[in-house]
């Protein structure tokens, strides 16, 4: 019995469905003996020519139904994709251990979406403040052009989305479950409009609950598909942060947004900044700019306050400037006196105040205009 | 007529009278001939024979009595401090242009605070919340045997001295007016506790008004006589990051509070840390950790959440674990195609788990404990 998997394509599928994501024994297997052979080994049971026992496999052989994934995915408008298709994002195979093959739904082109794109993501129990925050980055970068890769999850990750679609953006979420699966269930709406606006995708198979460990796994994902990744909050032991650490293994730039040192779910993003080198953002200028092209518009503006009197000014009309007020006037000797300057000194300076419409003279004496 | 200036400490007091705090021309003078030449050269008037004119200091000879400075100071209990004293602070020397003496009120010993302090400073519009870390900070660090330096200003100023005062530890406030005066009049009350638990100082004369290029000066004593300077909040053009890059341009560790990046008070601080390498710090202990002794008592905590049972378990009783539920039982084979592992494999790990006390058999299979 063969169940279908007769060359690398098949077994790629039919191994999503054996293993978990990832599985080290499954790892081994395939790495020494390739996709197919590894299948049928697996399939045997038993010890493997590598020493392995592999009968941690055999117990979902009879939920082995390629055909029955295929009809699913027809059904759905999803597609199944595999390494060496067009739309394959090659970024992925950065990662240790890469997907195996990937289930998509939506209009996106996850070939494209690593070049431009942004992982927002973060704590489930944000605070408004977090969501108002990152609504605004998936907003600001989904106008610039970048995609906002998350996770569907209740919280930052949500916000992030509905930031993205807000601005008609497209926006990618990564799932723990089956492509035909809605989790969570309260955002069967929020993952319908993803789907439509970009994509969902998954690397477990149709039918699959979401789990622990697939939520870990998930992460991995996002943090490769994405061309950098922000955490928005994150408390101590968010799973956010492992998003964050994957992104930073294979060298993507990873930021985090600052919070108040009182908030629970910005300590992680905090420790991120003191401890693991990740970058503080504060808008999505900021991260358009550590994501973006080098240089031209992709470029943050300098944050600056308001221009102010003082920055025209020299050190000498300055300290004169600095004696004047507006209600009560001062004579050249209070002046002198006070701005620690020759009266000569004091009188070229208050020209020049005069000149640029800050000094007047009154009747009696020089105020601030 | 000689003004009592006789020789270079009468000389160093006469010059902070004369001049405006670091004005270039005096620098100039003083470089070149030393406080007691550079002095009567200043009070004669017109062109120096460096070639300054030195006319900005005359107006200021008749406001000159250094006999009534003395008096003004044995009646507030007040102390002039010269560079050669025992409580001379030696790490003020480190400045460009050092102060040339210092007025001095309250038990402080100003040349033990260079070794354990910490500048706390910030807005004067400071929100709740930066009031809040600031007085946190102030008592935290004070706790720890530092001195709390700051410029008793409103805001974050006042609230990191409040704390320090809190835990009756000393703190220390560097003024821009006259050891005799009160700036801002509002804070008489934090300005005399301060002075009993600690001590204030100034480098200009009795009487002196508190003016903008005082202020500027000021910071750079609040800088150097601090090990380091932490920023609580900061708009783009707060005061206090002047006297961060102070700190900085010394060699001294600076360090800035993270806040909401909505709120314009931790602007500053959020752009210290992209762009001018300041350290984030997010309570007392971090500062400490900073400032204080390398290693031993003063290294801050590592930052971790609570310890959770799956950070004890190796990967296969964890993938166990994580399929198990408190209220549904399962079967092994429920739990071999759930965790994707062999049936030998999941008895392993439910005996360990048994063991450990996280799971447990019961009449119709396995549940979490």
């Amino acid at each position: 019995m063969n169940y279908g998997v007769t060359d690398e394509a098949s077994a790629r599928l039919a191994w999503a469905r054996l293993s978990e994501p990832a599985d080290s024994v499954a790892v081994a297997l395939i790495e020494r003996f390739g996709f197919h052979d590894a299948f049928h080994i697996a399939a045997r049971g038993g010890t493997a020519p590598n020493g392995k026992v592999v009968d941690r496999f055999t117990a979902r052989l009879k939920d082995l139904h390629l055909d029955r994934d295929r009809e699913i995915c027809e059904r759905l408008g999803a597609r199944q994709l595999l390494p060496g298709d067009p739309e394959w994002p090659t970024a992925l195979d950065d990662l240790a251990v890469p997907p195996w093959c990937l289930w998509v739904r939506g209009p996106v082109d996850l070939a494209a979406v690593p070049s431009r794109s942004v992982a927002v993501v973060g704590a489930r129990t944000s605070t408004a403040y977090g969501n108002h925050v990152a609504a605004e980055i998936g907003a600001g970068t989904g106008a610039r052009g970048f995609t906002v890769v998350s996770g569907a999850a209740f919280g930052i990750d949500a916000a992030a989305h509905r930031g993205a679609l807000s601005v008609e953006a497209p926006t990618v979420a990564v799932l723990a479950c089956g492509v035909d699966r809605v989790y969570p269930a309260a955002h069967a709406d929020l993952i319908a409009a993803v789907s439509r606006a970009g994509g969902v995708l998954t690397e477990v198979p149709p039918g699959s609950a979401p789990t622990r460990p697939r939520f870990l796994a998930r992460n991995r994902i996002i943090a490769a598909l994405a061309t950098g990744t922000v955490v928005v909050e994150a408390g101590l032991r968010s799973g956010s942060l492992n998003t964050l650490r994957a992104a930073a293994a294979i060298g993507r730039p990873v930021a985090v947004v600052p919070g108040p040192v009182t908030s629970m779910v910005s300590a992680g993003c905090h420790r991120a900044v003191r401890e693991e080198g990740a970058v503080l953002v504060t808008d999505a200028a900021e991260v358009v700019d550590l994501l973006g092209d080098i240089g031209g518009d992709d470029l943050a503006p300098a944050k600056r306050g308001p221009e102010r009197v003082q920055d025209q000014l020299d050190d000498l009309p300055l300290r004169v400037w600095s004696t004047l007020a507006p209600f009560r006037s001062k004579t050249v000797e209070e002046i002198t006196v006070q701005a620690g300057l020759a009266a000569a000194e004091v009188l070229g300076a208050l020209g020049e105040l005069q000149g640029r419409g800050l000094a007047e003279l009154r009747l009696d004496g020089w105020g601030r205009v």
